[in-house]
């Protein structure tokens, strides 16, 4: 019986990890380019730092250890005949794998908080695990990769942030990307306006659903939830706003002329626009989105979402936004923060999509070196130590059988050139240099050879 | 209470993430330079996978993870009151954290055989966990880091597997260490001239104790394992091997000339060290290291194993071999293979003890703009936006502190260069730039300082 992977994992080939890693590097340069610096945590945490974190589904999801040897004796048989499987699983399991990086984060922070140099940026690109039930594009192992600001509650944070997003995008050439904006403060002006502010919840999750229901959906529902009709009526502003970042920003300024925390919110994602305009951070699209709230009971001010370019059917590919409390669950308040994360598969779908993965990161090798025969083997491999001394990834082909089946190689693995050194080179002292693409030969000495094949891959 | 780690894992600050970067980035680029490509597994298999694989010992030091929700009910009660732990465990997990790499490797190897071009040149860096008890050095999770070649049995991959660990270590600045070579046909041949030739485990076994007991303590372990006096006698010759590595394999030759497998693996050795000398690589030294066995069942060809430099006290930083029978657990036979690893952990507390580490990996913010007031503010972020567009890591300080303070951020941040643009600045558009080290203060046109910065800096 063939072996197999667990359902919702991934082998990844040569060809994936060699794009994988790209993508991986352009963000670890961004990151660094704008000060972030990488921290890295264990896979696994205590129980008790992950558990209770995220929800009663959050916790059902989380990938438990089961302890080793003779603490099993501890299993609470009890609560298994009870149908209660969470203490059951709780009473064997001590340790559980990494569910996010924001809570072991948020734990690092604490745990470490006389080490660290605040304003703390840090970044961080590591596998996550999920008992979601896998299916097309959702995996159980997956990479998250996050930036964020604790310590200061300045907006040029925000600022930076989107920055950072607009460099990630540029340099991997992806056109057409859109960050969208919003902000708590606008959303409790909102339902304040309308009258409805203790409904803010209720009131952004129906809001939330405009581009999957519409605007007739979205009224249904809060219909459906009872909200009066005077507050329904007053939503179509929202709907209707048009134009630039900053026309929009003004029109909702009118519609919150009277809520003060709604005006803050205007003010704040202003002076992110204003700034980022003047800065000439441009090379991606903003807009001004009041229907975005991405769970909102956690950030406080500005909510930020990144869209996919037109074209390309895909959900968000990035998300993140100011919060105030990302400490207090581990007993440290007041830590003001801002993040951002980047939807690591998700952009890798969207390069994949656009075809642009650079051909450079896909043949890693760049010269095979055949095998004729025992004689000729040494000089071969004295000329591709010669050519890995100069940065060239070259092989040598380990077996002296057929050059059909070594020629055969080098195109399956997508090699570009292939050089021979058969008994008439090595009385010649010459190099046969042959191009895989076009099929042309060139006798070559040893150093033009070199020379030749330094120049072609530089 | 603050919150924790488990026992056994570790956080990793930026400074320790930057290093075991440049660790990582050194071997990734050795194993291209020389063929190797990249393959990742997931984190965790099925148990079936794994379980068995290991030994008895190995298997109780495996992570089972938890089954979730109703999958619980299987729990095997009667395992469980009949102290049968691992029947208990078994019930309640399908699936478990990957314990090396190797054996995830193999089951890549059969699961991929149709798309694998052979011979198959990987490489592989990722984390395994251990549920060893945690102790100084010594993690539940830990990076390891393999290559290996299958599907040839050329002795030209032995020797291209030494090139690789010169390239590693002359790359990383290590001078002094010795790759260690034996073979298992040597030992193989050992015995048969002692005429012990089916005791070849219990007589590696104590020859590997050669460092720590010494030779009396190994005569010893053999005569208690009833050695003959006879076949005992015959040893000395081995301890007392000496010379360059060629004139150690002429008097192994001596001893073992009755003995054709014995002849075979001084042939073999012979091969690999000829062409190194041959090829001038000989940055790292080689010895022939009889007692050399490391779990020798599992090799058939030539073993290895690398000693850090003299006076640096630390076991094995590396080590392999060849085997034959690498896929035999998963149903595919005959596929030889040859690999080596690198002891990851290790080589990072040589280059820490050695001070080997470039300085530029450790500070990775080059710049810090100061930030003195909301006017000011602006022109600060546009020339870091320039830096940064130059290639130069920079960070604007997002909150208008005391400069004291913003200095003493550089400072405990390791910046090198800081840049202030007060009101008398913006005026004469000029920038203050200061170099941290020294404390000299220069008054530059926006231009200059860009220059320069991207001068000093490259």
């Amino acid at each position: 019986m063939k072996p197999s992977i667990p359902k919702g994992t991934r082998d990844f080939s040569s060809t994936e990890v060699a794009k994988r890693n790209y993508l991986k590097n352009v963000l670890q340069n961004a990151f660094e380019l704008i000060g972030f610096q990488p921290i890295e945590t264990p896979s696994f945490e205590k129980s008790a730092t992950l558990l209770g974190k995220y929800g009663e589904e959050g916790d059902r999801l989380i990938f438990k250890i089961l302890s080793n040897g003779e603490k099993l004796k501890k299993a609470d048989l009890k609560a298994l005949s009870e149908n209660r499987l969470g203490a059951f699983s709780s009473s064997l399991s001590e340790k559980a794998l990494r569910y996010d990086l924001t809570v072991p984060f948020a734990r690092y922070v604490v745990q470490h908080q006389n080490e660290i140099v605040f304003p703390f940026k840090r970044y961080q690109i590591q596998p996550v695990w999920r008992a979601d039930r896998p299916q097309h594009g959702r995996f159980q192992e997956f990479f998250q990769c996050d930036a964020d600001v604790v310590g200061s509650d300045s907006l040029w944070q925000e600022v930076e942030l989107c920055h950072l997003y607009e460099r990630v995008f540029s340099s991997l050439g992806i056109q057409g990307v859109t960050l969208k904006i919003n902000n708590r403060k606008i959303l409790a002006g909102i339902v304040e306006v309308m009258g409805v502010a203790d409904q803010l919840i209720e009131f952004t999750v129906a809001l939330d659903k405009l581009d999957k229901i519409g605007y007739e959906g979205v009224i249904k529902e809060l219909q459906d939830k009872k909200f009066p009709a005077t507050a329904i009526d007053k939503i179509s502003i929202l709907i209707s706003l048009n134009g630039t970042p900053k026309q929009r920003l003004n029109q909702l300024a009118n519609f919150l002329s009277e809520s003060s925390i709604g005006l803050e919110g205007v003010k704040e994602v202003s002076f992110v626009i204003d700034q980022l305009t003047a800065l000439e951070v441009n090379k991606i699209n903003f807009s001004i989105d009041v229907t975005l709230a991405r769970g909102l009971n956690y950030y406080t001010g500005c909510i930020f979402e990144v869209a996919p370019p037109q074209g390309v059917k895909m959900g968000s590919i990035g998300g993140g936004g100011r919060y105030d409390n990302l400490t207090a669950g581990f007993g440290m308040k007041n830590m003001s923060g801002v993040g951002i994360s980047f939807g690591f598969d998700r952009i890798y779908l969207v390069l994949e999509e656009l075809n642009l993965f650079p051909e450079s990161v896909q043949n890693q090798t760049q010269v095979l070196c055949l095998n004729l025969d025992e004689e000729t083997a040494f000089i071969g491999n004295q000329f591709v130590i010669q050519l890995r001394a100069s940065g060239i990834c070259t092989e040598f082909y380990p077996d002296t059988v057929k050059i059909k089946k070594q020629l055969s190689y080098a195109n399956q693995r997508q090699i570009p050139w292939v050089i021979l050194i058969g008994q008439e080179e090595q009385e010649t002292k010459t190099i046969l240099l042959k191009n895989m693409a076009s099929g042309e030969q060139e006798k070559l000495s040893i150093s033009e050879a070199l020379e030749t094949l330094a120049r072609r891959l530089s």
